[in-house]
Order: C-alpha cells, then sequence, then structure tokens
C-alpha cells in the first residue's frame, strides 16, 4: 500500500477499496502523508467521485482516526448541523426547546470565520460562559439538563482538521463526498446517534443550485444511514439573513427574545422546524405533528427559555441575560440606516452583509483576530417589504461613529430595491430522508 | 489574480489564460505558491487537459522562468530529445555524425535515475570529461566542433524542476500537456531552433499505447511548430534495449565501434534516421535521402568518429578511447548468462533489464548515489533469435563474482522464451511532422 497507487486509481476512476481509504486518512490525520499528495487526491476525488460504499467508508475512517466518543447522556444523543449561514441562530433556539421536551441535544459547535457566525462566538458573549469543557463535564450537563454546546474537541476526527485546511486552498470543497465525510465524520466522533442537517441553498451556498443541495441532503442522509445513524435533513433558504440580528450579543438577544415569546419570524419557523426533526429521529416524538405540540408548549410556559439559563448556569455563564437582555454587551454607538428612495427589497447579499458585520469587529478575518461581541445590526426589513425614502432598514450596533458610518454604505450596498413588488424569500424547501424527498411548503 | 481562481478555473474545465499561466509558473519557478496548491493543479490538468493554446503558453511561460539562451553557434542550433529507454546511445552516435555533416549538435542532457541511464554519466566514463561547462565555453564547442553533450543547466527552465519534481510524487506524469511543457520548454530556452524527438512506444515508455505515442509526438510536433520551431517526432519501439551494450562505458564503447565501422544493429539503424532528421529540420541537407547519404559517407569515411574525438577533447577528455576502447573502466569479472533450454526469444523485460544494470552499480537509486562507470552487461541475443540450451545470451562486467551471480537471475527472469518461432520487435512506427503522419517501414 502507497499513496502513489491510491492516487492513480483515483486519477483513473477506480473506487478505492476500504483499505486505501484507511491508509491515506491514516496519513492525513498523522501527518505521515505529505500535503502535495494529499492535494492532489482531493482533486481527483473532487473530480472523479467517490460512490456510496467509499464515502462511507472515508467517513468512518475520518471519524476512527481520533477520540471516539460514547457518551452516556441517557438517552439518544442528538445533533443539528448547518451548512453555514448568516445570522443563523437556530442551535440557541432548539437546544433549549428540545431538551424541554425530553431530548438530549450533544452540541459541538465552531467558531466564525470569514462572513458566518459561529455560535461559540456568540455564546461567549455572555459573561462567564465556558465553551472548552472536559468531556465528563460536558456529558453531565446533556444528562442533567439535556442540552450542552461547545468548542470542537481537537481529539476529533484529526484526518478531518488536515483535509478541511488543504480543501479550503485548493478548490476542493465543493465535492460531496468530501463535504459529507468532513461534516459527518465529527458528528460520529462525538457520539451522535440521531442527527438533524440543515442544508442551506441559494447565493453564497455550499452548492449553488435546489438540485445541488437536494443532491448534497440526499448523499449525507445516505451514508448516515448505512452508518447506522438516524438522520434527516431539511434544505433551507438563505436568500437573506434568517434572523433580523447579526452579531454575536445581538443574535443571543434574539434567541431569548423568541424563547421568552417576544419575537418571531422565519428564525423562530426554522428552529422550530428543524427542534421537530430532532425530536422524531431522537424517538422523543412519535410524529412531526406530535413534535412540534411539544415545542410550542414548551415555548409558551417558557420551559424553553428555563433551560437555556439551566445550560447557561451549568456552563459557568451569567444566566441573569435570560431575564434582561440588557446585561449582554452593549455597542456604544446606535446608528439608523435608511432606504434612499421608494421601493421593494428585492435581494439581500448576504454574503455582504456578513463581511460587513465581520469589518465591524463582529467577525474573524484570520483565526487569531478577537472579536468585538457587542457589534453587529439589526435589519428592519426583510425581502419582500415596501419601503418609503427615510424608512429604516437598518440599525447599527456599532464601536464608533466612523464604522457605523462605513458600514451604512456596505449595508446599502448589499441591499436591492425595485420598483415592482418582490416576492418573499423562501425558507424551507425540501425535507430529505433515508425512503425519500418530501417538498416543503413555506 | 490568485492560485484558487486558477484552481477554480481549471477544475471547471475552463481553458486559463496566458496570463494566469504565467502566474503560476512564476509562483512555481520562484517556490511563492505553496508545492499542495501546485498539486492539486496539476491533477486537475491531468484530468481536465488543456487545449493546444494553453499548453504553447505553458511551455513558453517555463522556458522563460529561467535564463533563456539565444547561442550563437554558426548555425541553426538542433537538438535531439529521447523520451526514455534502456541501452538508448543514439545521442553519441549521431551528435559527432550530424556534426561531421556540418550541422550545430547543441545537446543538453540529463543524468541516469532509476532503469534508465543518463548520456551525461556514460561520458563521465571517459577520463578527463567535463560535463559543467560555462555557457560561453560550450557555446564555443559547439561552433567550432560541430557538437557538444552537456549536463543541464540548473538556471534553464526552474518552473519545470519545481513541476518534473510533484508530477513524479503525484501520479500526474502520464499527461500530455503536463509532458509536452516539460521536455519543450527546456529545450526552447536552451536555444534549439531545430528539434527531433524520439517517443519511445510499448511497454514501460510514457504512453501505453502506439496511438497515445502518436498523440503524444502529435502534440509535441504541434506545440513546437506554433512556437515556431522547426520539429520532428519519430515514434520508435522500445520492446528491448536499442543497443546491446548496457552500462556507462559500455554504452561509449557500443558508439565508437558504431563509428569505426565495426558495429551495427538497431541502435546504428535508428541513430542514422534520427541524424537524417536533424539534418533536415536544421536545413543541411534537403531531403531524408540527402542526409542519410551525407551520414553514410561520414560514418564510412571515419569523419563521424573523427569529430567524436575532436569533442571528447574539447571538453577535457582522453579522446585516445576512440581509437583503443580498451582504456574506457574495465569491469574485473566477465561471466556469461546462458539459455537452460532451447528456444526463440519473445520477450524482454526493458524495465527489469534496467533495474538489474542499476543494482550492479551502473545506475542510481537515489540521486546521491555514486555509479560504477565500468559494470553493466552486453546482450547477445535480440528478440527472434533462436537460442539453445547452454547458448550465450548475455555477457556480464561485473564488479564482483557474487553481483554476477545475482545479475545473471535476474537477466534470466526478465527474458521470455517460447517454442514458437517469436516476430522480430519493431524499431520504428511513425514519422510525425506538423504537416501529418507517416507510417515508417521498419
Amino acid at each position: 500500500m502507497d499513496i502513489i497507487s491510491i492516487l492513480e486509481d483515483k486519477k483513473r476512476g477506480k473506487s478505492l477499496t476500504r483499505d486505501q481509504i484507511a491508509y491515506f486518512v491514516k496519513g492525513a490525520a498523522d501527518e505521515s502523508i505529505p500535503n502535495y499528495q494529499l492535494a492532489a487526491l482531493l482533486m481527483a476525488i473532487r473530480l472523479n467521485g467517490m460512490d456510496v460504499r467509499e464515502t462511507v467508508d472515508l467517513t468512518v475512517a475520518m471519524a476512527a482516526s481520533g477520540d471516539m466518543l460514547s457518551p452516556d447522556v441517557g438517552g439518544v444523543p442528538v445533533d443539528k448541523h448547518s451548512t453555514g449561514g448568516v445570522g443563523d441562530t437556530t442551535t440557541l433556539v432548539l437546544a433549549p426547546l428540545v431538551a424541554a421536551c425530553g431530548g438530549k441535544v450533544l452540541k459541538m459547535s465552531g467558531r466564525g470565520l470569514g462572513h458566518t457566525g459561529g455560535t461559540i462566538d456568540k455564546l461567549e458573549s455572555i459573561s462567564g460562559m465556558k465553551v472548552e469543557l472536559p468531556e465528563e463535564e460536558f456529558v453531565s450537563i446533556v444528562r442533567s439538563v439535556g442540552c450542552a454546546v461547545v468548542g470542537q474537541s481537537k481529539h476529533l476526527a484529526p484526518a478531518d482538521k488536515t483535509l478541511y485546511a488543504l480543501r479550503d486552498v485548493t478548490a476542493t470543497v465543493d465535492s460531496i463526498p468530501l463535504i459529507v465525510s468532513s461534516i459527518l465524520s465529527k458528528k460520529f466522533a462525538a457520539g451522535a446517534k440521531a442527527i438533524v442537517l440543515d442544508v442551506k441553498t441559494g447565493s453564497g451556498a455550499l452548492m449553488p443550485t435546489l438540485e445541488a443541495s437536494i443532491e448534497l441532503a440526499q448523499a449525507m442522509v445516505n451514508i448516515g444511514h448505512y452508518a447506522g445513524r438516524n438522520i434527516v435533513a431539511v434544505v433551507s433558504g438563505m436568500e437573506e439573513p434568517l434572523g433580523s440580528h447579526v452579531g454575536n450579543a445581538l443574535e443571543v438577544k434574539e434567541a431569548i427574545d423568541i424563547l421568552a415569546g417576544r419575537a418571531g419570524g422565519p428564525l423562530k419557523r426554522v428552529s422550530l422546524f428543524l427542534g421537530s426533526q430532532m425530536l422524531v429521529v431522537s424517538g422523543v416524538a412519535k410524529t412531526e405533528e406530535e413534535a412540534l405540540e411539544k415545542l410550542s408548549a414548551a415555548l409558551d410556559s417558557g420551559a424553553g427559555l428555563r433551560k437555556l439559563k439551566e445550560m447557561i448556569s451549568a456552563q459557568g455563564g451569567d444566566s441573569r441575560v435570560c431575564d434582561d437582555v440588557t446585561l449582554l454587551p452593549q455597542a456604544p454607538v446606535r446608528y439608523q440606516v435608511k432606504a434612499q428612495a421608494d421601493g421593494y427589497l428585492a435581494h439581500v447579499n448576504g454574503t455582504a452583509l456578513g463581511l460587513a458585520a465581520q469589518r465591524m469587529g463582529a467577525g474573524r478575518v484570520s483565526k487569531e483576530d478577537k472579536i468585538d461581541p457587542a457589534v453587529g445590526f439589526v435589519m428592519e426589513k426583510r425581502i419582500g417589504d415596501f419601503v418609503k425614502a427615510g424608512d429604516v432598514v437598518c440599525t447599527l450596533h456599532a464601536a464608533s461613529e466612523q464604522s457605523a458610518k462605513e458600514t451604512e454604505q456596505r449595508i446599502l450596498d448589499a441591499l436591492t430595491f425595485t420598483k415592482e413588488p418582490a416576492p418573499k424569500a423562501r425558507l424551507l424547501y425540501a425535507l430529505v430522508k433515508p425512503e425519500g424527498v418530501t417538498e416543503l411548503e413555506d
């Protein structure tokens, strides 16, 4: 066995054997195979593909390249994963709600990089919140509270760290077997037995078209199913930020507002839908309808908000923010961005909005950057809304007047207004299960 | 301009622009682009190809990545390149013959690595011979003598050094645009205006089938033609070593024997044919027939052998070897390998013979290895010959009895004998010119 013959085989379009896959995954994990050979292999996989059997073997080998957790959380460990978006705070809404219904949410999240935020960064805007916990403590919180959200352990799926970093710099991100194995290997290693995936579609998503997004969702569900997980995927739109709030503390505030019954909208709608799927795949509810009823009850009774408080306390954070959101970091400058003419909001460049937030200080350009938890903005209009000249379209929470001025133009540049009425952006497209695809009503 | 967008474009099967090609070639030459990105690009080029315009741009950019010589040699600088083989000493036969007819042979050669020998190593078996000469001295010898053979300058086509080394370890050797640009960029940089290529076909060749070898030859001739060179390619067989002698001093001896009229066979036949093409492309002869007449006359008159003596003297070597081949290094042990049964020699594993010579000490396993110029062997039979049990099939020139014993088995393992008569191996297949392909009679 050697890497050259593996490269030869994939170059010629052959299926790699399980042993060949295990060999290069081990070489990626322990760095015994040089990056240039892995890079050439990634491009060969991107161009010649991998069949279902190869992708299952790749995912399992990547999961097994580091620690494999089998956490005893007093139920079926359930996880949710989104393929990324701006203003996407579903985790902070659905994790406490699912826990309030009896689910066991074991969630490892990433930090933000580039234009997308990271759940871990958002949680750290809460004073005292610890997101790096020893495995026993993390598992114990899931067992007692029902949910915990921590950073990705360095000991899980180390092969993915090597391959993911290389894909980013070799234009091999958009490969279904590589996406699937990267996402699912970490879920498998963390011990998730039930998984709900939120596959985004639209401009800026991993896959450019609805067809390609559904194909990716099907591949992930198939691979998870073959590997013995209870798994479904939701294909959802990302034509504009899901929530109205963009920025770390602002997104925590929005999640609290939803759990407290003060806010609604698309973020609430999608969080409840994803949460209902989590209750079904983990066996807490028998049907989607039963699951949605349970979640609504947990929302209305305040049980969800209480679970968030419990989780924050258990992770060392100041849970009083759940009763008083002004305890979250506050930016010194508020600034209203106003529409310059009458028109319908027809298009939102989500990537540009994410980058605008990043430049305000809410995100990182490089991994070492510090972020400012207080800054960001609140979108006051959504696609399809009519605005008059002078209407407030966005409220900035900025670190300085100058930052606000700079951001104002970036926000306006990211929005397209038309004279003709524009349709609302679609939120939900499809539910993908091992047995087939169901179109979703919005 | 950045390497990621170049990777994206080639991944999607687009033609790269001249600027994109210049960008990554510069990055390969000055090592500003990391190897892993170049490796991924090489695999994308291997799988998605390059059109003629891209390949011309790549070749020219690689040539321009280092020094570009415009040597004043008093005529049209002509070069010959072979895609590699065992026992292939055509350069040492044809360079002096072409020079004797008035051609100006400017030849940069490589050292041997793996199973194939290198012309530079062969020349160094001549006492005093200098193969690393300053450019002015090298050019001056070509001008006065008509031919010189030196090692590849480090300052020519540095981008090729980076890319060639990466191709070897990423399974991207077998790509026509990458082969063509690697070979021709060095010829262009060295100032060759007329070029004859010897593209080998058969097992162990760069291209596995005759069709693929002709395709490669056509690609090289097209690219050279578009870049303004007078170029033809000969597709020749490599079913067995071209000459009967394998080993450094032994191959020099065989070349001298041919120039002295003491030996003939396939090596002489192919050398004369390639030499005649060199005279035609460099304008010294009008037709192939005229060129062959001139070469035969130079051979018969001893003018070719005198040119070899002049070249050896000019490069500091002991030219008395041309009159007395016993002055070449001699191995202490001679050993006759005999046929074990009656039969026809039907198949020769040339790669195995090359490796047998390498293990005797004639070649290198790694670049740093020292070689023994004296060792090697002389094949006494060719494909199609009938042998009786006990007939000598090969004479070994070994450093020790033990080496001879070990080599005996390797030689026998490389030869296949059959009861049924076997046809002779074909030497010449096709002549490829910009205007088309002509099948050659053997």
